[in-house]
């Protein structure tokens, strides 16, 4: 039941008329042959694809679920095997790769749009390629040429995939104290022995290999983050060939049963004598792990945009069929014997909440990923350099806020529904369930905060901060002067002033007390990601007003979507920007005896 | 897993110190013997058969969950038919019955109290019972005489359980359109043919027989509300002597896989040639269901009260043992790898929020069962209509806010696990998926919004608003001049003011446009829940200070989630302001084929 068209028009209007990638890729070498036409023929093929492979295995894989067989052995839901080996034929794994290693070297924002797609569709079953293509970059970006010819050709056709593997039983946030161990060989091999779990397809069976990336400890190392290392260990020892060769120590000992995510194999996996390689510098693990860890927040917010976009398409669907009471204003349909819910207010509140949350996130994260290919490619010094700062600061932000607003989207999308919401067969409550787990791994929202505001913004003085403020004033100033564009502008700029001052007053108070910082962090993540959200509203709005004579209806429901961001979600920060400001002492006064 | 200890301290503390119902019983002469003691003894052992006997099926319930076995059997989880032999054979479920069938007549808020703690230990389970002590308030209000005799003693005693079967596949909210038909039979029975669906308790193995309280629709009548008439359905005709008789044409033809409450069988029923007896008058049918419907309606609030209690005393036990990253403010466990969760202020903002709805949700509701009893019970003619007034009017607000807030206590009690949250293992996610269906079910909470704005205050002209405003008003006078009071007497009368504020607007623009009604209700729910919150924190607040002097921390703790509340969760109220006065422009502007 169910259903999911890739939202192709609105992927094409931020790509080409909002972001107008064509005119930024001319600046970057490897992609400046890249057109228009190029791209659209990818996204109506992934689209396809992901409606037709991908998405009728949803419901069916969160009914099965995986098994664990024994002995280290994992059977995925039916079908799964096969949309994978269609997926590998059909190149999709490598399509954002390097072609040095086979890939297709497409821009990420491509990427990125091929798993927003495929997260709509399925995304307990994207998360297999998903953690792959995390792995590929962090070996791209630390492994040795040696490591790179053994691995990332097989990562990029997809006959391999890949996993992180940090969790610890006793460790999660705070990988710091981690006890999984590696001792040298001293053939430059080392032997890891430790358990490790919550390892998302850690165990499964569609892929001939599986490559683990495992944080570990060194003998004598210290306690703490700087005493880590990271490890390639393979499920099978590649031979000298590079194929499959003899079983490694890495092995799944079972499988979580859990509130979502049925589809994909949540492992226990034990390290028992397993052999592994060093990947990067010794006691850098974390630096190198980085790299996987920002893919992944990033990769995180695409599932969040996923399933907010699919809950919205069948919610809608179904406020336009089902029919219940009469409109307040006299029946819409009287010759029915109800109006469909879509003539209620709070119906369509519910429906442009979903829709406005899933348009502005698509124009932010898929700016986000133009910036990453700006950040590696561009052929300007002071542009990559600029790419990097927005990646960075805003990372955070597109994990927690998208995915809380995934939360709250596929809550509204199954409230829709009423009792039948609740009922598994109608699909809806499998969103909500889905949709929980992007807020906790990866680092927890409330971490992402912390990062957001500690590190990113507080941890260089605003700099970062400062440099996306800019873009928004530019803005502001270049459309401030239009009568047309006042009603976004204003609370644009609003917010944008607002968010300036809680800043610096926060900072003020964190050189007091650094539990300022942890105390703010979660309303101030709301307040920024607003800001940003009411940035490309007014953005998308401006491109909109262009358009208005043109009669597309395209246009004039873009609008009317902007102009309900402003009215009905921005004013959340009235109270998060309340909320921020409290401070530490409500939270820190009482005794930890008095909760 | 997991733990559940009643919180009879509270408990206490909200009768005897904040609502002091001895006092208040001495004006209700069935209850004018009643004294604290007794009460309190009551409460004692209620918490010890909910932790000891009704908690330890919660989890197990939900992992085996019901089971249809064909030809209308349903077998409930293992366990689920012992416990409920031992809540029959104790007296529970007669608890607040009258005392003319057999029940013990304890007040409403003791029936209520109890309720909570079944809730918290096991929502799936006290399902069975809620529904039946529905039933018994409906035919209590509504059944003839003989009527009363043959159904009441045996639901009085538990022997016999009930449901109410309204929802049919095509209406729920939407009652006017149903489709079930009774014809006379000429006896004064009726035969019923139909399909009812969502019937929770609808079919089981824990009681001899089953009374179903069905709308339906009599010959010839008029579409819409009016022509619907209630009938007694019972699952085996009760013969002379009252026993347990023929099986009736009532039969259960499945049951729905749903996101929680697995352990609750919610059933299709259908009803082919069955016979029933009318309550109530020919065509009033949702009068006499609006009894158990409103009862039903506060049950569910005390769903929501039972699920944020259970899931703040587990979250908060792990906040204390997890060990994860250090305080920003330095080692508070400087002997142990890392610091107690409970150190960080995001963590403790999760706590407190639990904490602060948890408790003022008790308040609340006990209170408004104080009033209940007052509308039954009271000796004066005015005072009961006035607590009738406040039991209207916040009967939706019970429903809504409760569990609004029981979803979002639960979410972040889950988020405190972290990955460990998401885990079934763990027990948090059941808790989240039970939560949901409250939002739900008796009347989703856009409809409990929509009778609180539009029925229950725009309705009768703010007067019932009012009423409670001066009680309000009343209070902020007495102890706006305390010099200790004012950080809790100014939000209040605040946001006193602005509720009246706001509700003016919306009635002035209700006249021109009903859907301004539609439009605001949510928000507007939201703004009254808290200011009923703060009427209550406030009240708490001033019996703390009472006894600060007192040197016992539980009045320290009263206080410091007091100023919690007000600090960091009455600010939604910004928001909401602001949402509800955005008006109906940005949903309704918009065509349907916009969407």
């Amino acid at each position: 039941m169910g259903q999911y068209a890739a939202p192709i028009r609105d992927m094409q209007f931020v790509l080409h008329e909002v972001l107008n990638v064509e005119a930024e890729l001319k600046y970057m070498p490897k992609h400046a042959e890249l057109d228009a036409d190029t791209i659209n023929q990818v996204l109506e093929e992934a689209g396809k694809f992901c409606s037709e492979v991908v998405f009728p295995l949803n419901q069916s894989g969160d009914r099965e679920g995986c098994t664990y067989e024994g002995d280290g052995v994992v059977r995925t839901p039916a079908g799964f095997r096969e949309a994978y080996r269609q997926y590998v034929e059909a190149g999709w794994a490598g399509l954002g790769c390097d072609p040095d290693y086979g890939g297709q070297g497409l821009p990420a924002f491509v990427n990125n749009a091929l798993y927003e797609m495929l997260n709509s569709a399925n995304q307990a079953w994207t998360m297999y390629p998903g953690l792959s293509h995390g792995a590929y970059e962090c070996l791209h970006a630390h492994g040795t040429p040696e490591q790179k010819s053994t691995y990332l050709p097989k990562l990029v056709s997809g006959e391999w995939t890949g996993t992180m593997c940090l969790t610890e039983p006793h460790c999660g946030t705070d990988l710091g104290i981690l006890r999984t161990k590696a001792e040298p060989n001293g053939d430059g091999s080392y032997v890891l022995t430790g358990t490790k779990i919550f390892i998302s397809s850690g165990e499964h069976d569609m892929a001939q290999n599986i490559v683990h990336l495992v944080l570990a400890r060194l003998p004598g190392t210290p306690m703490g983050t700087k005493g880590i290392s990271l490890f390639i260990v393979p499920k099978f020892l590649p031979d000298a060939g590079g194929a499959v060769g003899a079983r490694n120590g890495i092995k799944c000992g079972s499988i979580e049963h859990k509130m979502g995510i049925h589809g994909n194999a949540t492992c226990v996996m034990n390290l028992d004598g397993a052999s592994g390689w060093l990947v990067g510098e010794e006691n850098k693990g974390l630096n190198a792990m980085f790299v996987m860890m920002n893919a992944a927040r990033l990769g995180v917010g695409m599932q969040g945009l996923g399933l907010t976009e699919v809950a919205y398409q069948n919610s809608l669907v179904y406020a336009k069929e089902r029919l219940q009471m009469r409109s307040l204003t006299g029946p819409k349909a009287p010759d029915k014997p109800a109006d469909p819910i879509i003539v209620h207010p709070d119906v369509r509140r519910m429906l442009l909440t979903q829709k406005a949350y899933a348009e502005g996130g698509r124009a932010f994260a898929y700016w986000a990923a133009l910036n990453i290919d700006k950040e590696l490619s561009h052929a300007d010094d002071a542009a990559r350099r600029e790419a990097g700062e927005y990646v960075a600061l805003l990372t955070p932000v597109i994990k927690a806020f998208l995915t809380d607003n995934a939360f709250e989207g596929t809550n509204l999308a199954m409230q829709i529904y009423g009792g039948h919401g609740f009922i598994s067969e109608w699909g809806m409550e499998q969103y909500v369930r889905d949709a929980r787990i992007n807020m906790i791994y990866e680092g927890t929202n409330s971490i992402q905060a912390l990062d957001l505001l500690g590190r990113k913004i507080l941890g260089d003085m605003g700099a970062k901060l400062k440099r996306f403020g800019k873009l928004v004033a530019e803005f502001v100033e270049a459309e401030g002067v239009k009568p047309e564009m006042q009603e976004f502008i204003n609370p644009l700029a609003d917010i944008g002033e607002k968010v300036q001052k809680l800043t610096m007053e926060i900072g003020m108070k964190a050189m007091q007390n650094p539990d300022e910082v942890g105390a703010a962090a979660v309303p101030y993540m709301r307040c920024v990601g607003h800001l940003v959200f009411s940035y490309f509203w007014a953005r998308m709005a401006r491109v909109a007003l262009d358009h208005a004579a043109s009669g597309d209806a395209f246009y004039t429901a873009k609008l009317g979507t902007a102009r309900f961001y402003f009215a009905k979600l921005l004013p959340e920060t009235a109270s998060a920007i309340r909320a921020a400001r409290a401070g530490a002492k409500p939270m820190m006064d009482s005794d930890e005896a008095l909760f």
